[in-house]
């Protein structure tokens, strides 16, 4: 590894513990990252902003640190996402792209700790599930990274950075984590705060949007996570001492082949290496007979409140009528979402929200007897690219999106060597229990594999 | 109303009425507004940031705009509140100030409908309640203006601006409308978004931070509502028709005797106009025993929810010591809650965000029965200024903002001609029948007094 060319690879762990020993220059680090962003991002288009000037005077503004004043990032590289618009998009939005000196909380956080923010990349439009970005699959160039947070999960999976950060409303850091084959993390909802995100990258649903990470490996989750608090030095449990529940959800009948052999992968290879598997359904707890998965009540949550985000994109008086600004600002299926909540009615959407928040607690309820849920991620593997550059479906993540506990997808391959993960889910606020088991887990399908 | 002195004084609707119908060429009313700033500043203190230039260029801008193009609010001084803090408050907040560019929603809308956004005026720090900004109250300047949306409240009631927006997480609009002796109006949570707005100028609660108003009559809030689909044109009901429910709720031993006198007023003009009074203990209604107000159970929401916000103020790993910073960036109280947000465990803080869940339905069911809630705003007239610029106690307003219920303020006067309101409250969603009602109730209170 002391060839710079492949600096680049090394885990957010390695280059902490490098740098923090004074066997790295920040500065040389930096070197590798921008070289293999040049070779690789021309096909993999995962960018938005970076400047390599930049990147190159904060690597040696790292490196120019005492070491008592060095955190637990120490020059290791991370990205943001931002969204993809034109910068003439519209009054509302255009200053964004220009905010050089604000941070997003989350971004604060990170740079506090060290890390060496290399630049922002793509989302789709406001999670807009049918305009993906350019960007393309980190493994197969002809397939759709997923979305919304398609760069980070693209550029990790590249070797571009070893962290992102990335936001989930419905699916959008476990979907193109299982698509491209890397650890992604959404923790419990406002664990991480979504200060100065959402404005940018998020469909605006306060019920919803979660901050999270992506990373290649459950370490560098772990590290990452902990200068969040969200995560605890102890080892990982060994496999054979976990109680784990195997959940196919309501939404199991869009499973593909592929994901449901990485599910009975998955379950046999914990079997065997000695877990408490059960198969479980949820609607078996309790005396409710509300469905866990139900996209309508979903959409009644997150609908309105983005309708109510996006006013004076889709509904701006003076400047121009209602019809025309629609064409020229927002995406098609973005306006049919803000149209679909302004037609719900108030009471539905407070049913669906009053429901969720009675089922919060049930859930964690459920999973006391038990270390984890096993899931699927996605419906199957990533899609082709098409006309529309449709990112994939997340019916397998809106539910733990909306209940607000922690997932974590482990990724899997399937016998076409193409990714496609399982989602490992805790209780709410489980986080650093719930790294740890997904990491035995994650030993456990990849010992498999 | 010829002389342009007095065109200052004009309510919104009056100026949206004259601007529409060409009675009134905005660059009149700004020159007004703007005259009336400059007499009245000096001594009010509640601006932080304004540019007469840009405030004559956006009128001129609004005045050429053609007939069609012309929103309900055109022309219409309004005011959003920021943060007051030095610019070299730290990394991650420096910036903000020079946001120019960026609108939070709220403000789009409300520019959207032809608004003239005129500056930014004070609050306290992130809604630190011991220490004020500079502003005083608009009534007795030896008095405190409230907070934390101390320059809004006040700048309203001294008539530079008709129309101006705030943020409630505790009592940050009702308090100081109470003490101002204007209308507030804090709506359902969520019902305005509050994208852009905390970066500034709230605690960071997503559970409890709520954008609202403040305006000199309940004509006006309904008009400032409407851009937000909170309000509707029919006309306020007859007070004769009114079921209000009178609750004094586990705060009431805070209440001094001119809340105690304000609230029995309340209620005997509202008898004698013939509405059903009813003297409500929410503790009487189903079959559980929690209590309703419940100040730790409020702050075991809040704190960690600021905490997790203010993570990259309070802890920055490479930059300096935790105590350097604490003394340099944050005001003590403020520094005080984030630790009690820290120490707090998350088991504590999901049963706190699981019992308002579960209460928030059960008070929706018990506003069936009525057509309102009456409660105090605050516990008593605007404390004096003191050293340390006390903004006053919100122990009457929390529980309402947990609970995402709509709040206004009706304005009352005490003997001694000093305001102090009385809330009235909603149902979720219920915000445009809420308005007609306060309308109501702030019609029998004002011929009263």
């Amino acid at each position: 590894m002391s060839n710079s060319e492949q600096l680049h690879a090394l885990s957010a762990a390695e280059v902490g513990r490098r740098t923090a020993a004074g066997d790295l220059l920040v500065e040389d680090y930096a070197r590798a990252i921008l070289a293999h962003i040049d070779t690789t991002e021309p096909s993999l288009r995962a960018w938005v902003v970076y400047d390599p000037a930049q990147v190159l005077a904060s690597a040696r503004a790292l490196d120019a640190l005492p070491p008592h004043k060095r955190g637990p990032l120490h020059g290791v590289a991370d990205i943001f996402l931002t969204q993809e618009y034109p910068t003439a998009y519209g009054s509302h939005w255009a200053g964004h792209r220009a905010q050089a000196g604000v941070d997003a909380t989350a971004v604060a956080v990170l740079r506090g700790a060290g890390a060496l923010i290399v630049g922002k990349t793509t989302t789709t439009q406001f999670a807009a599930s049918t305009h993906g970005p350019a960007t393309v699959n980190a493994v197969d160039a002809s397939r759709t990274p997923g979305g919304s947070s398609s760069g980070s999960a693209a550029a990790v999976a590249a070797y571009q950075v070893p962290l992102a950060l990335g936001t989930q409303t419905g699916g959008s850091i476990i979907r193109p984590a299982s698509f491209n084959g890397v650890w992604g993390f959404k923790p419990t909802w406002n664990a991480i705060s979504r200060d100065g995100v959402k404005i940018c990258a998020a469909w605006n649903s306060l019920t919803c949007d979660t901050v999270g990470l992506f990373a290649r490996s459950a370490e560098d989750i772990a590290l990452a996570s902990s200068v969040f608090g969200l995560s605890d030095p102890a080892p990982a449990p060994d496999a054979s001492t976990l109680r784990l529940a195997f959940v196919k959800t309501g939404a199991w009948g869009n499973a593909s082949e592929a994901t449901v052999a990485a599910f009975t992968r998955a379950r046999a290879a914990l079997l065997a290496a000695g877990a408490r598997v059960e198969d479980v359904e949820l609607e078996s707890f309790g005396d409710n007979n509300t469905q866990w998965h139900d996209t309508e009540r979903y959409r009644a949550v997150i609908h309105p409140e983005g309708a109510r985000a996006f006013l004076p994109d889709y509904e701006t008086y003076p400047v121009s009528s209602r019809a025309t600004e629609r064409a020229k600002r927002l995406e098609s299926d973005v306006v049919e979402q803000i149209e679909d909540g302004l037609r719900r009615t108030n009471d539905e959407h407070l049913a669906a929200l009053d429901t969720y928040a009675r089922l919060r607690p049930r859930l964690d309820k459920i999973l006391e007897g038990y270390d984890a849920i096993i899931t699927p991620s996605t419906t199957g593997v990533a899609p082709p690219l098409n006309d529309t550059r449709h990112t994939g479906n997340s019916v397998f993540c809106t539910m733990w999106t909306v209940l607000h506990v922690p997932v974590v997808n482990v990724p899997c391959i399937t016998e076409d060597r193409l990714p496609v993960g399982v989602s490992v889910v805790g209780r709410r606020y489980g986080d650093a229990q719930l790294l740890q088991v997904a990491a035995a887990v994650g030993q456990v399908i990849a010992k498999a594999a």
